[in-house]
């Protein structure tokens, strides 16, 4: 009973300070006012050192190994245990002196992106980047594993390693590639024009602030909020979702809403009972993801929901959809389209995204190739795969913030997400045969509570790809991901 | 070198994690979703035993002491050291199980507080105000000083003792009750009625940006908000107000943002070179509440001020004021009656409740009376000194929320800091004879640099006491506020 105590007293006051890091971070990027963003990193490395300490803290190893060595642990404490003991060595493995230079050095890093990218400068930037990757390898190779590149994808998605990752990924390449030639030749293509009206931004606030409710966000467990780059934080009865809002483009905020809107319903669905303890969180960065894609591209991108949700849609704007009819908006925003910023990518082309990145990262970190090779080897990669290339860095190889701030092995977990929730909503529409019926009448709660008790309410008891095994009854496979892009590209491009 | 490097780091490790605390707060007031809130105490709890165990640090006290030790060291380090050793003193004379068991304690209480008061049960309140009592004692008598009741004052006041208060207290009270009696008598006074009209709240909201903005609060330094109870929290360049607003009671807005943007002006106009060091912060509760009044009532209730301001309120409510001519205007905002709430009451009744609370705190802790005399204690000395006597506890003993939380030694800063005011403010205007004309031309910006220069930017190098002979040249007396409220009586009130 004592060991019980002191492990879950000490693992939960971690959990707690790392919530508070969330919470400053949140108020960085909603709230801060401009000049305090020098007080808040001194708060912010503050913290971090304090987790550190206490995660390195050899009398936590002790309470770690005593619990463990206490009888009849249930398998809720055993993952505790599992959770608990995972992060603590990822911690311990790393000496504090290179924690220290590599948060410098990516502080540095994003500072010189900031400047660079809009200047279209790589140059400048890339002393940055190898800095940021020598020292990642580093970090990485002090984890021990079999591969550098294994460490820092264990540290979002625990448990995939890259020789589990890159058969799947090559499946995806072979079945994409060949499915975006076909859509590029197809005769028929549906119209976007309709997306780009006019939508006056307080209207567009109220449809997704109906949509979040619809999808069962709490708002009296939560925020929504406007930011640059919208994301999700915070946890159980206190998650803060931000969207963006663009008057001449809807699906910035409408799909950005119900995409964060599935990262928030993963957090407020954790069993209330554990979201403190170690095992009682999200499962993955992947898994995250998908609660999030699947919400935005299965459910917010189908028929059945629109067919209920356009009519409310076309009342929330009038007069400016009047003539769509609910067949062309259904295609509208289905359009696939290669281009050549990911975060605007299409449902179909996005994947190409990731996986050219996931290539050119695994490839730095294994020493195959420099940081200087990027940006040539980012445009012959983008007209082989996408059949376009970028003209200038600053929509190639400097699009993304992720590898300036150190965020390396952490893109893979999106298409991962993509996987995922096609191969949940595959399970979900075998199990509720009148899914799509009940979509079709705004009953959005039923996805909610199938995901809320398939995934949600398990935290981290079982890797994600067990979790997956467990939901679906099949292990994760590329399959019903391609399955529900082709039929699309059978629905919306004939073929 | 090593020893002053060693000293500051970890100084400044403590006060940002204090920051990141005081953010989490302002967070909790102001954004956080209401079922966040036991999520958050976890989070507030766990920073708070960090800061205990960080300032408790065996390694830190040798940090001081080998800092101490080096030579030549400037008075700003010597106050560094002072404050240091000061504040890990105060936690260290504290026993862990002492704080933890506080800690609930208050907690307890103020939800008891906030159900009992409401339905006007102070014998459901009272076993809670009990034990909140006997620990703050506990923990006062654990500091060790000749009187535990200093040991309170000291952490808001430092320096500050009873047998220093008490004099000054007894003379106020000497000055004001005669004063107040003769107001109370007086054939003629001011009309509130005009402030009691319909004032949209969101034209409040302009003027009261426009107010904090020209007394030269940083807007790109700062946020300017809302909340139930107005505070001003954070500092240097992430200072944070708030305000309420009240259609129908124009003063709940202006006076309260006047008096947040005067605490929210000594944050940002601390040194920017020491906000982080242990002498650099804002030099005691005292000191703070006299920026807050001097610019709430010795010049935000003043003529000249209101010369230049009116005409603007005028404009911004068309209609509403047009025919109360600005003397009337004046006197409105001038009124003197005993009322029963702190919160509310006017510049001079004010301090008689704070004269009532410190005499009922100091007694308690003292032992002289108990918990289960306040409510009649109460009654009667409202009766003798302002008059009137409250009808029930929850506009008498359970009014205030600072006892609940264990605030005891802190009702007097209030107090003090009207006497500092006053007596900065008759300095300032010594030296600067054309006050009141720039004044009238809306230059707020003089007051805003007398202040910054002699007060805010020497951050707690001297204690308080000192602090205003340095900027007055004379020890803090009550003459200055008592002459500040005579002469408003001779105007408004004819005597």
């Amino acid at each position: 009973m004592e060991a019980r105590i002191g492990f879950y007293d000490r693992a939960r006051q971690i959990f707690d300070l790392t919530l508070a890091q969330q919470a400053l971070e949140w108020d960085q990027e909603v709230m801060m006012p401009a000049q305090g963003a020098d007080q808040r990193a001194h708060q912010l490395a503050a913290l971090a050192t304090v987790v550190h300490e206490k995660l390195t803290d050899p009398a936590y190893g002790g309470l770690i190994d005593a619990f463990e060595a206490s009888r009849d642990l249930d398998e809720r404490a055993r993952a505790d245990v599992r959770e608990a003991r995972r992060a603590r060595e990822r911690a311990v493995r790393v000496p504090g002196r290179l924690v220290a230079e590599r948060t410098e050095a990516c502080a540095r890093a994003q500072a010189a992106w900031l400047e660079a990218r809009p200047r279209n400068d790589f140059a400048a930037f890339r002393p940055h980047l190898e800095r940021v990757m020598d020292l990642t390898r580093e970090l990485a190779e002090a984890q021990g594993m079999p591969s550098p590149y294994d460490a820092l994808l264990d540290e979002y998605e625990p448990g995939m390693t890259e020789a589990r990752l890159r058969p799947l990924f090559d499946d995806l390449r072979r079945r994409l590639v060949p499915l975006l030639e076909r859509i590029r030749g197809a005769s028929r293509r549906p119209d976007p024009a309709p997306l780009a009206r006019c939508f006056p931004v307080q209207d567009q606030e109220v449809f997704c602030r109906r949509l979040v409710t619809d999808m069962g966000f709490d708002l009296d467990a939560g925020r929504f909020d406007v930011s640059a780059h919208p994301f999700t934080t915070g946890t159980h009865r206190d998650v803060r979702l931000t969207t963006r809002y663009r008057e001449d483009w809807l699906p910035c905020s409408v799909f950005g809403t119900i995409h964060e809107g599935g990262h928030g319903l993963y957090e407020q669905g954790l069993d209330a009972r554990f979201f403190r303890d170690p095992s009682g969180g999200a499962c993955s960065a992947g898994l995250h993801e998908s609660q999030s894609r699947l919400w935005e591209n299965l459910v917010g991108r189908s028929l059945p929901f629109w067919s209920h949700y356009y009519p409310v849609l076309q009342a929330t704007f009038p007069g400016v959809l009047d003539e769509v009819p609910l067949a062309s908006f259904h295609g509208a925003v289905n359009v696939v389209e290669p281009s050549l910023i990911r975060v605007e990518a299409d449902e179909t082309t996005y994947n190409l995204h990731i996986l050219l990145r996931f290539e050119l990262e695994s490839d730095l970190i294994a020493r195959r190739i420099t940081v200087k090779d990027l940006p040539e080897l980012w445009r012959i990669r983008m007209e082989q795969q996408l059949g376009i290339a970028p003209p200038d860095d600053r929509s190639g190889v400097m699009q993304d913030i992720h590898w300036a701030v150190g965020l390396v092995g952490y893109f893979p977990t999106y298409a991962l997400g993509n996987l995922y929730a096609a191969q949940f909503m595959e399970r979900m529409r075998e199990e509720l045969r009148d899914l799509d019926e009940r979509l079709s009448r705004g009953e959005l709660g039923v996805v909610r509570t199938w995901l809320r008790e398939r995934i949600h309410v398990h935290g981290r008891v079982w890797p994600a790809q067990e979790l997956c095994e467990r939901a679906t009854g099949a292990p994760l496979s590329v399959e019903p991901l391609m399955r529900h892009l082709e039929a699309k590209a059978h629905t919306f491009y004939g073929i």
